[in-house]
């Protein structure tokens, strides 16, 4: 069975590139309103495509935001475990537009990279793991697993309404492990097995100075500037090296055993090879923590813009009454992001001065979450990695966050424990993913395929022979 | 003639607004490419008034920029002083849009007031100049002066070739005083004779860290972000009054005399004032100078706006590479701004981290300016304020910039003194110019109109008689 699809893998290697150009056709920026019917469509392909490679129950779930998508297969044999695939058809968007080479929503191969906004987060990888299950459909006419597929369109909008979805269906979703492919791996050989992620607290801070804009010229000197005091404000929050400067901020941060400090420096992350990754002519962080323990178990904080003023061409000399700063802190385990929220607003009103006035509102937030990843389901991936690419995957925390393994993990549980979370990578530190120009490296999204038809295999015989997945000794 | 003049004046105050109105529609907002026709067809529109009112010699005079504009008339007495009017057809940008209550160029009268961009800055005050030069010509033929009118339209980005045309056209320019309205008056009654102006230095400051922007979620922690960076380098611009911390940068300011001290804090400016005016809860700057000396007196520096990163709605997770912050300084006698710039510069260079690379770009530059308030032409305009609207005027230096009286100052000359520039304010502190529902206060427009007829027969007669105007007794 494995071997049939496997060959069925090797010979239709340009009918999963097409399949995927298609659905990376489809503009499906979730968290712009006019891109609203795009992310539909995106959800109607892949409902399609699942219907065409002969799933069962397929359906397109409303709900007050993007759909979702489920499917099952549940046809293998009586003692193989259960496979929840996760995946998200949602993408960021493209801006700034002039920066692209290609034109972000007409996928275009160069040498052996596909470029398309969402190539690599997360249509490319999300298909692998649906095109693996067709190969298994489409040669032997089964697969080693019985299959579930729930898949989203709001993961970019930190997925606001699949939490919903998996409480209300918890049965339905009942599974033995859950498999997502939403990261890069260390290098075109080397994989990487992510337990846990980093959580995330998105906030707007609006600072107001006057009723409305004034002139430089009549007023300047005397009317407070909300420009000049929003970055008075934002500098208080790091200090010059990044480290956040916000009381408090560090009280919950859980600090790294020997034994895992030492894992997570086992990984490629180096001063070098980031500052390679970047571009950047230095680094920034804690200098107290290596390279990648800043990149995956620290938290952070990013400014990401600044609306309000003027910044058309010419010089418009306008005190601005307004200014608007999205910002965003990394979150790690034991860290709370509604505690985080207060203490950060509680610094804000603290240094802003009485010429203004700052709101601190909160637009998403996430928990951290870690997985125990010495779960047989986890190094079972590992072989499928050393089998397929020739190398042992490295394992690390990601530094970016997935909103639904924390909702995951308290819905799907087993025998009172949380189900594992299998996290693989199919993509490259260097895709570009939330930047221009991302893209998907072809020879890792073949050999991805192959990777997930034999962990698949693996699963088929190993985990359902293991006394892990039936702790009780229940059939 | 007067007596003829200020009846036709009463008279036609309904035929003065519907023309103000004409020019108030057309969208000559010079620091936006695309309105670079509508600033045209003001100038033209300006051209074909003072042809109808009975000028000679009108010209529109082509530049690389927008074009400006010409006319006089010299029928005057042998002995009559000629009068330069000056004024700009230019205007700011509109926004932010969504916070005007009429449409900007639909000119709107609510009650007493005239809402449109560019009623009060200049296109109001301007044509108030030329509505009495029209009055004397259509009603008595004639004017008690020789008038001469310089009229531009790239006020509002620095004049850029308005000093190429004052030197190449001196001679034809040559005159006995420059009339300017283009400030407000201290309330309805009280008006403001403006004998100085603050310079401007306007940049760009752009801030990379990166070649492209990166995901906060795979490289948070680790890669330099330049909103970060650009606030940190604008939180030490200024301490947190809003006092320049720039090094040197108040070296060559000019510290006030006492009787000019005296002079400047006559006026109506005070703390309780100006909170009412600007709105805002409390005003900042430089505690050991009072706010009168603040606005217009001491030097400033404001942020306008900072372009890049993402500002659009929701949560995009994005490590900007860029930010391009517009920032000002107005400056006061006697800074020079190319020593500021370099002031500046070394300043942010010295506080750029090693992560980042800063460039400092200067967009416009004016020198402040001091004119003699003593001269009797100065004083005549004091004596029309008085007879018109009952109250003794203010004197004082104004905060804003009129880059163009440099250039004047240094091209149009009368044994070797500059001519004496005259600015009379005809607008309120209130009428919003560079900001969202400018307007213009209508009883000020009329009366405007008839202190300028009074003010042309006083020069007409006092002035002429004036050794003053001829030191060396030349006929």
């Amino acid at each position: 069975m494995r071997d049939q699809a496997l060959a069925y893998a090797s010979e239709h290697q340009q009918l999963h590139i097409e399949q995927l150009m298609e659905l990376l056709c489809i503009p499906s920026v979730s968290t712009l309103p006019e891109h609203k019917p795009a992310v539909r469509r995106a959800a109607e392909w892949v409902r399609n495509y699942l219907q065409n490679i002969g799933m069962s129950r397929v359906e397109l779930i409303e709900t007050t935001g993007h759909p979702a998508v489920y499917a099952e297969w549940l046809g293998a044999d009586p003692s193989a475990p259960t496979v929840l695939i996760y995946g998200h058809y949602d993408v960021q968007p493209t801006d700034p537009d002039n920066e692209w080479r290609t034109s972000p929503f007409s996928p275009t191969v160069i040498g052996d990279d596909l470029y398309a906004r969402g190539a690599a987060d997360d249509k490319g990888p999300f298909f692998a793991l649906l095109a693996a299950v067709a190969c298994y459909l489409q040669s032997a006419g089964r697969i080693p697993v019985n299959i579930k597929v729930l898949a989203e369109g709001e993961e970019e909008v930190t997925s606001t309404n699949l939490p919903l979805i998996v409480a209300e269906r918890a049965t339905q979703l009942a599974c033995d492990t859950i498999l997502i492919a939403d990261h890069p791996m260390a290098t075109p050989e080397v994989g990487i097995l992510m337990y846990g992620v980093r959580g995330n607290l998105y906030t707007e801070l609006e600072v107001r100075t006057l009723p409305h804009d004034l002139h430089s010229g009549t007023f300047g000197g005397v009317a407070p500037n909300a420009f000049n005091v929003i970055c008075q404000i934002i500098a208080t929050l790091t200090d010059q090296h990044g480290k956040i400067a916000v009381p408090g901020f560090y009280d919950r941060v859980r600090e790294l055993s020997t034994d895992e400090r030492a894992l997570i420096n086992g990984g490629l992350a180096n001063e070098a090879v980031v500052l390679a990754l970047t571009g950047a002519s230095a680094l920034i962080g804690e200098a107290e923590y290596s390279v990648a323990e800043r990149m995956s178990v620290r938290p952070t904080l990013d400014v990401h813009g600044i609306r309000g003023g003027f910044i058309g061409a010419g010089s418009k000399t306008v005190i601005p009454a307004v200014a608007v700063a999205k910002i965003s802190m990394r979150t790690v385990p034991d860290q709370d992001s509604h505690d985080l929220f207060a203490l950060l607003d509680a610094h804000i009103q603290s240094v802003t001065p009485p010429s203004a006035h700052a709101m601190l509102r909160a637009l998403d937030s996430s928990q951290p979450t870690i997985i125990n990843y010495q779960h047989l389901a986890v190094q079972l991936a590992e072989e499928a990695y050393r089998l397929t690419f020739g190398a042992t995957p490295l394992y690390m925390r990601g530094g970016g966050s997935l909103p639904i393994l924390a909702e995951f993990q308290q819905q799907l549980r087993q025998n009172g424990h949380p189900v594992p979370i299998v996290m693989i990578g199919l993509g490259l530190p260097d895709d570009n993913i939330h930047a221009p120009n991302e893209k998907l490296h072809l020879p890792i999204f073949y050999r991805g395929i192959t990777m997930i038809i034999r962990y698949f295999a693996l699963l088929g015989t190993e985990l359902a022979a293991s006394e892990r997945l039936h702790p009780d000794g229940a059939p």
